[in-house]
């Protein structure tokens, strides 16, 4: 297979490089790439990112392990604090879904990230569980008008084991995920047959 | 209690208003109201909405029954069109709780609503599952930061009898809903001491 990771240098998306990169042939996209620069909230980016991915052939699955959220206490988060979530992590990865179909084959699939705050949220991530709960709606939703033409699932885990040191004082009491069990999720999403469903990895 | 009910004059506004009124004093908000005009979609009309609300006594309780979002196939949903969703049912709820604290009394309570779809959706509701989505994480998130101060619920009911000769044929095989079911929704949030939950009322 042929495989587009957007935000393929992340804690997440280098696992997710790394392991597909052993039998699949992997296209790293992100903010920081050289070769396919993409920021997701900005749609012409993604689109730009498409187009270039295109000229080497289509690809067989898209992984977005991108997008970003503000945390902070909710009385501090202003509208515009909000907004970057909302064009980020949430309509960012609506529309990698909803541009997909340049650059992907046909019967292809996307697998986008969100994470346990969406149905476990601590301190600080108002903004953070909103747009993963859009996403969690978002994808069963989309998956009912796609499904003749591709799939789309969403891998939401918990913290994982590469990022607990970072956000272990934020998560009290949760268990931290191994990254071979995350990864285990974008590889159902991507080599098996789901569609619309929202692969929870929480423990 | 004192009630404000914000989007008072739709079809489960009214149910809502008609039912706490029996008990309570209630104070109708919407977009058609002449003394109390709202539109949850401008910032600046809630803050002058709870400004007036104050001026005649902080309320026990808000409820918002207002908020859209647009219905249309994934594909012809322009990026704008998530935006009316966007700005109304999502961030225009979040902002009711924002700015709640203008009107509210101490450990007074916020109600929100969305429905089914965030759970169970349907063909051309990839927008509006989205932000229902969203709203229920959020409130989920909100609560754990306000509750020594308010309590915020929200009420997700599947669609209400009154609304099933126009909806009838968008949700094949969902029961019709009750209103006075739907209604026990508000009234457990309102005069029940859950916080953070969303009341789920499908069958």
């Amino acid at each position: 297979m042929k495989i587009l990771v957007i935000g393929g240098s992340g804690t997440i998306g280098k696992k997710i490089v790394e392991f597909f990169s052993k039998e699949h042939q992997v296209i790293v996209a992100g903010r920081s790439s050289k070769d396919y620069p993409v920021d997701i909230a900005d749609t012409k980016s993604i689109k730009e990112l498409y187009k270039k991915v295109k000229e080497t052939g289509k690809v067989d699955a898209i992984i977005c392990a991108a997008g970003e959220a503000k945390w902070a206490p909710f009385k501090d988060l202003s509208e515009t604090d909000f907004h970057i979530g909302l064009r980020s992590k949430l309509m960012g990865q609506v529309n990698v879904v909803r541009y997909g179909h340049k650059c992907l084959k046909k019967k292809g699939s996307i697998t986008l990230t969100t994470g346990i705050l969406a149905d476990d949220p601590v301190y600080q991530t108002t903004s953070a569980a909103m747009v993963n709960g859009g996403i969690h709606s978002f994808v069963q939703a989309v998956a009912i008008e796609m499904r003749k033409k591709i799939r789309v699932n969403v891998v939401s885990s918990g913290v994982v084991v590469d990022a607990h040191h970072k956000y272990e004082s934020y998560f009290p009491g949760h268990p931290p995920i191994p990254m071979e069990k995350m990864i285990m999720g974008y590889r159902k999403s991507v080599s098996g047959r789901v569609n619309g469903e929202v692969i929870r990895i929480y423990s």
